[in-house]
C-alpha cells in the first residue's frame, strides 16, 4: 500500500511522512499536493498569535485539549521563532506539548520561521493542505508575534485570535492599528494578573472607537491558560465567529483572497528563483555593484539594466 | 536656482523637499537619485534597534546630541511601527525630538513602516542616499524591533547597535541567534535598573559561547538614556567598530553586499509590478482561484499556469 493510500485511510504516520516529503520538496511533492488539494476538507483554520510571553503555548494546549475531548481531530502548526540568518529553530517549550502528542486525535507539527524552501508561508500553507485533506476538524496555527515573522496569519486562517497579557501595554500602543485589522477575537490571557481588567477596558474602548469595517464588534475574552478559566468561552466565540463569517459570505471571500495571494506568491517565487539563477551565471550583477560603488550609476538604473537584460521584450500581456 | 542646486549648497529645506519628492516617486525622482548616487559621501551609517520599550528613542536623542555637539552633521531616520494594512504611522513620541529638530546640524526624517511605494527598505535606502550626498557625517537609522518590520537593518547600516533592557529576558531567549548575527555592539540600557548586571553577564556569556565568524567579540556597553551615563563609551565603541571594519576590509565587503541586495530587490519589485499589472487586466487569476477553490487544481499548478502565460519562453539567459 502506498504512503498516500495509507494517508487516505487516516494513518498518522503516513501524514507525518508526507508532510516531511512535501516540506523537503522531494520528488513527486507537487503531485502529492495536487492530490491533496482535491480534498479540501471542512477544517476550521484558527490562528493564535500575540507577543512573546503572552502564554500562547499554554493557551493552545488548553484549547486543543478541549477540542480533542469533544472528539475532534486537531492539527496544530507551531511556528517557532528562529534566527533570521541561521534558520535554526529554538524549540524552547515545545516539549511541553508531549501530553498532547500522546493523544490519538491531535497531530502537532513544529516549524522554524525561516530557512524553509519556498518560505514559511508556503510550508504553512502546504501543511494546512495536508491537514485539511487528512480530514482534520480543526487546524490551529500558533505563531509568535504580530508582524514578527514572515507570515501574515490572516492569509492562512479563517479566525484569528490575538492573545495579550496585562503587561502588553507597549505592544498595544505600537501595534494598535495592526491589531485591530488582524484580530477577529481578542484574548486577554493571565486574567488573574493585575491590570487585566484595565486591558479589557482599553481593548473594549479601541474596539468601539474603530469598529470592524462591517460594524461588528470583536469580542474580548479573558482567559487563564494555567487554570483553564475562560477557555470554554473562547471556544464558543471561535465557533460563533466561524458561523458569522459563513452566514455573511465572508468565509468564502476570505478563502478566495487567500488563494489569490497564495497563487501570486508562488508566481513571484518562481520568477525570483529564475532571476537568481540567471544572475548567478553571469557577471552583470558584479559589474553593476562595481559601478554603483563608484557612483557611476544609481541603484534603479542598475536594476533596469539587469531587468532589461533578462526580461525586457520577453514579457507580454499573455 | 534649482532645488538640486540648493541641495548641493547644503540647504536643509531643499534636502527635505527632495526626500519627499523621491519618496512620492514624483517626476524626475530617478534622475535625482542618480545624481545623488554619484556623491556617495563619507557618512558612517549606524543602526539602532531593539524591542519596544528598550528606550531607543531617548538613547538616540542622547547619541545624536553628543555627535552634534562635536560639530558633526547628523541625519536621523526614525522608522515608526504602523499597521500592516492601513500604512498609517503612529507617531507616538516623535514629538520629543523637537529639541533635536531645532539644532542646525541635525536633520530628522520619520517614516511609517509600511505602505511606502517600493517598500520601507527602498524608502530608507533612498533617504540614506540623499543624506550621504548632502554630506552628513553620521546617519542614524532607528527601528523598532528585530525582524518586526520589513527591513533588515544590516542591509543598510555599517554598524548595528542592539539595545536591550534588563526586562528583555524573553527576547534574548527567542531571538538569541538572530541577535548575535545582527549586533555589532550590544547596549544594555536603563543600566540603573535591577537585573542590568545580570543581563550584561548573560550577553557576555553568549558572546563568548558563540564568537563572531572572525573570532572578534562584540562589545557590551551599559547606558542610561535618561542620565546620559555610558553614552560616551557607546560612541567610542561605535567609532572603534567603524575603524575595525575599515581596516579589515569588512566595510567595503558589507557595502558591496548591501548594494547587491538593493539591486536584486529593485529588479524583483519591477517584475512583481509588471506581474500585478498583467494579471489585473486578465481574468486568468480569477479562473485559477475558482479552480483551486473547487479542488480542481493545486496552488503550484495554478502558479505555473500564470507563470507560463506571462513568462514562459520569454525568459532567456540574456
Amino acid at each position: 500500500m502506498s504512503l498516500y493510500e495509507r494517508f487516505r485511510r487516516r494513518d498518522r504516520r503516513a501524514l507525518a511522512r508526507l508532510i516531511t516529503h512535501i516540506e523537503n520538496r522531494k520528488n513527486g511533492y507537487r503531485r502529492l499536493l495536487a492530490a491533496m488539494a482535491t480534498t479540501p476538507g471542512h477544517a476550521h483554520r484558527i490562528g493564535i498569535t500575540g507577543p512573546p510571553g503572552a502564554g500562547k503555548s499554554t493557551l493552545v494546549d488548553q484549547i486543543v485539549a478541549a477540542y480533542a475531548e469533544e472528539g475532534n481531530e486537531v492539527g496544530v502548526i507551531a511556528i517557532d521563532p528562529s534566527s533570521p540568518f541561521t534558520g535554526g529553530a529554538l524549540l524552547g517549550d515545545r516539549i511541553r506539548m508531549s501530553q498532547l502528542i500522546n493523544r490519538k486525535n491531535v497531530f502537532i507539527r513544529s516549524m522554524a520561521s525561516r530557512g524553509k524552501s519556498g518560505g514559511l508561508a508556503a510550508a504553512t500553507r502546504d501543511t494546512i493542505t495536508a491537514f485539511a485533506a487528512f480530514g482534520m476538524d480543526l487546524i490551529i496555527v500558533e505563531t509568535v508575534g504580530i508582524g514578527q515573522i514572515e507570515l501574515d496569519i490572516i492569509d492562512v486562517c479563517d479566525t484569528v485570535v490575538v492573545v495579550l497579557v496585562p503587561e502588553s501595554g507597549d505592544i498595544i500602543q505600537t501595534m494598535k492599528a495592526g491589531l485591530m485589522e488582524i484580530a477577529d477575537i481578542f484574548c486577554v490571557n493571565k486574567i488573574d494578573r493585575e491590570g487585566a481588567e484595565r486591558l479589557i477596558v482599553i481593548l473594549d474602548h479601541l474596539i468601539h472607537e474603530r469598529l470592524a469595517p462591517d460594524g461588528r464588534a470583536f469580542p474580548v475574552v479573558g482567559t487563564s491558560g494555567l487554570s483553564g478559566e475562560g477557555i470554554e468561552t473562547l471556544i464558543e466565540r471561535i465557533a460563533e465567529h466561524r458561523q458569522y463569517i459563513t452566514e455573511t459570505g465572508k468565509f468564502a471571500q476570505r478563502r478566495r483572497r487567500q488563494l489569490r495571494s497564495e497563487i501570486m506568491d508562488n508566481v513571484k517565487e518562481r520568477i525570483a528563483r529564475h532571476l537568481e539563477r540567471q544572475v548567478e551565471i553571469s557577471d552583470e550583477l558584479d559589474r553593476m555593484v562595481n559601478e554603483l560603488a563608484e557612483g557611476m550609476i544609481d541603484p534603479y538604473r542598475a536594476a533596469d539594466r539587469i531587468y532589461d537584460q533578462y526580461f525586457h521584450g520577453r514579457l507580454t500581456s499573455g
